[in-house]
């Protein structure tokens, strides 16, 4: 283990949503890994709020219950959980009455000086109320913090609005707008690996590079998040914040200062400089699919119609997008961008991929087999690691004969480390007071200005999303997106 | 196994110094692998040419008993080497006399269509007695091929008079200097990465590579060939050939058409563009080293003087160098290439090094600690293999701190495949009439116009070579050569 573990300062985190399901899946096992470690101090408290009557003994025993299925069962587990659960407070309170609230004004005075990081894990439409009374009940101190969730707005238009209503109660350097993807560690080492290496940055241009491709692929239909989904679609979902970020982290140029607001402004050009897709753009660069049912992992799994049930039919909500965007600069003028997000796809897998230029003329002849270009693969998920695709040759007597050979750094493999959850990394950011790997105003706001015209594009055509079988690919729109110019989708094993 | 295996036309392989050394331990060893392959096609014979009177039969046990040593002790290895010895015959003559040359024109003009490659491993005394007897007796066929092992001469004049020697007898398209390392799986790998990638051409020149460095070290002395090396030195005997062969490889511009001449023009530019070292840079620019007593695994070792016996003390022979080259031409003006070769060095490896240039500017802070420059290593022996050196992220919790990794790639491990000697390919690409990796004529020449005045300026300096312990990196002033230019000899783990 090569990680040096720095004690954060004291801190109070309070958990909106304290009882629900992001809070229990991913917040609570976080901060309780961070304990493990030895990173939290002796007073941090986490505080769920929740609007369910509820005990703080009932909070930690369920809790409890969440870490323990989740953990070895040995002993020091038990026992650094137990330790862990004497952190968790629960205060039943509402965004939508002052009831209880007084309670948690007088469990965080008790620590006046502790950091105070407010996380909104709620549904999106009580952002605004809960900060409001956050304000009113002068819960902000010194060193107040808030964390958002996504979805931040549905439009430019709401995500001003609520950009609006929070910056009345907090400051922007207060604001950490949460996008756990860029807590990923590939991702983090995108950024090694772009700026730490000379060799990346010469040929990290229009000049080198012949294409990138963004996937974020999800195996799972939408499930129990149906309700929400079926307002929102992968455009919203998905594309506006996890894979416009993941584009700026490849497109942006690198800093000159190295402060969070340094990596932002470069994101921002970014952004900034995505060439419009307007109406008469949108049939030529998008397709959206809507998945119908099909197989996954050998059953039978429904159609999204019939997960949505009786709610809404017939849904025009996209459970699947491609499309091809391009940053107008003089970085990358001419390449393609090519984003590809979807549920219900053959496998859960995310990746960046980097494909260079072609040589521009063979010194081998014929029989020395195809030359493929050079590829840098970014893996997120499921198993984080970077590949370089090479040409070597084909090791054997005779004449010269190459060979694709792949370059691999799992860092699983490599290290043998637990490699930390996004949300570890970015919850003790939020302590820390590093707002790298978060979201600002102007971003996200910039990001919806462009996604909105593509939406509302589709909607003007009244065109539904095309239809793909549940565990394929997507549409065949989709492939032909790429295909028709001389490109192929990457996949793995391809 | 993904070789394709092509039976090879009809030969007969004239082996001069057909009981000698490298018969027995590299060219015979070597083609029974191709025939073990299946790549010898039935009629293909082997024919020792000895001044040691001697038999077919006692040759063939000889030969055999070698081959036995050296394999597996199985019932199919031992039938293999019996269909293999089948192939040889042994001829009594010598290069001093005629007496035998008639017994060998009878067995070649049984295969007059055959083609027949006469291998030059003798002492190089004879080269030339031996191509005038060749020619002499009628034995130049249509399809004759000559094999000319190293040294090439002594001297520019030297390997002059040999190439005009053996000119006469052998058009140059029919001369094939043999340079074994040449033929080394890395080396073509090092033309595969080069230039099938079109990741490492935009890189390879002065404006993104801080240094090359080139090793080939040995941990043995000088052992019994004594008595040629005194004469010879590590300048003779490995940089005029070997080293600068390898500086070739790396410096060379790609050739534009496919055929052997295109790559060897390019080497000759390459020998062509080498900044000259006349006298008074000699003292700056290179470091001759002779091992005095020392360790080499673990036991005490003889110094070259006691290993020379009464022969020629006090000799100057050098039995190790550093230099420091430089290509003058546009794409290396300003890089050095630092050489380096020697005897009784700590271990055997031979290997090549690219430096990139450090990153112009960091966007890391303090914590993130060193960033290491990017390197190549492409290492020759004694396990074939490239590692390219990149920084990444240090996987864990906290804040960005980097790490150098090893992208590796090492041919046995990857493909668990039989990874030929440099002498079986070569030895085939004599009888398929590929000349890419043997030296022309005028790259010989040029390279010894390079390094004779460095020889002349050591002896007119009548400086002794510095001494170094045996199982040492040589003399401490190799180390001061690239350290006063604030660079540093790679070695393993360094």
């Amino acid at each position: 283990m090569t990680s040096r573990i720095i004690v954060t300062e004291p801190f109070d985190y309070v958990v909106f949503g304290g009882t629900g399901d992001l809070a229990r899946r991913k917040l609570m096992p976080a901060l309780y890994h961070r304990d493990l470690a030895g990173q939290l101090p002796p007073s941090a408290r986490i505080i769920g709020v929740s609007h369910r009557p509820g005990s703080t003994d009932a909070y930690r025993e369920e809790i409890g219950k969440a870490l323990t299925e989740a953990s070895a069962r040995t002993d020091d587990a038990r026992a650094a959980i137990d330790r862990f659960l004497q952190r968790l407070f629960l205060v039943t309170a509402d965004g939508r009455s002052d009831d209880g609230w007084a309670e948690l004004r007088v469990l965080l005075q008790a620590r006046p000086d502790s950091i105070r990081a407010f996380y909104l894990a709620t549904a999106p439409d009580l952002f605004d109320q809960i900060c409001r009374r956050i304000g009113a009940h002068g819960l902000v101190s010194e060193r107040a913090r808030l964390v958002v969730e996504k979805p931040f707005g549905t439009d430019f238009a709401s995500a001003h609005a609520l950009n609006e209503a929070i910056g009345h109660i907090f400051h922007e350097t207060q604001i950490y707008r949460i996008d756990h993807y860029l807590g990923k560690e590939t991702v983090q080492n995108l950024l090694a690996l772009r700026f730490a290496n000379a060799l990346f940055e010469p040929l990290w241009n229009a000049g080198h590079i012949d294409h990138v491709q963004i996937t974020v692929a999800e195996a799972l239909g939408v499930g129990q998040r149906v309700g929400y989904y079926d307002t929102a679609g992968a455009m919203r979902d998905m594309v506006q914040n996890h894979l416009m970020q993941l584009l700026c982290l490849v497109g942006m140029e690198p800093r000159s200062a190295r402060d969070a607001d340094a990596l932002r402004d470069e994101k921002l050009k970014v952004l900034r400089s995505l060439k419009p897709i307007d109406g008469s753009l949108v049939p030529a660069l998008t397709v959206r699919g809507q998945y119908r049912a099909g197989m996954a992992d050998g059953a039978a799994v429904p159609s999204y119609l019939e997960e949505l049930g009786e709610r809404a039919q017939p849904s025009q909500t996209e459970t699947f997008i491609a499309l091809k965007a391009e940053i107008a600069n003089w970085r990358w003028a001419g390449v393609p961008f090519y984003l590809r997000t979807g549920k219900r796809l053959p496998e859960r897998v995310s990746e960046i991929v980097i494909t260079f230029r072609a040589i521009p003329h063979s010194v081998f002849d014929g029989a020395a087999g195809p030359i493929s270009p050079n590829r840098l693969v970014i893996r997120l998920q499921p198993d984080e690691g970077i590949k370089l695709e090479l040409m070597i040759k084909d090791p054997g007597p005779g004449g010269m004969r190459l060979r694709q050979v792949p370059l691999d750094m799992s860092f699983s493999d490599t290290f043998g480390v637990h490699v930390p959850e996004a949300y570890e990394r970015l919850l003790l950011d939020v302590i820390r007071g590093d707002q790298t790997l978060f979201m600002r105003r102007d971003e996200v706001e910039a990001a919806w200005g462009w996604v909105d015209p593509i939406i509302a594009a589709w909607q003007a055509s009244g065109e539904p999303p095309r239809p793909y079988p549940a565990g394929t690919w997507g549409p065949s729109a989709a492939i032909a997106l790429i295909e028709r110019d001389g490109r192929t989708w990457h996949e793995d094993g391809a």
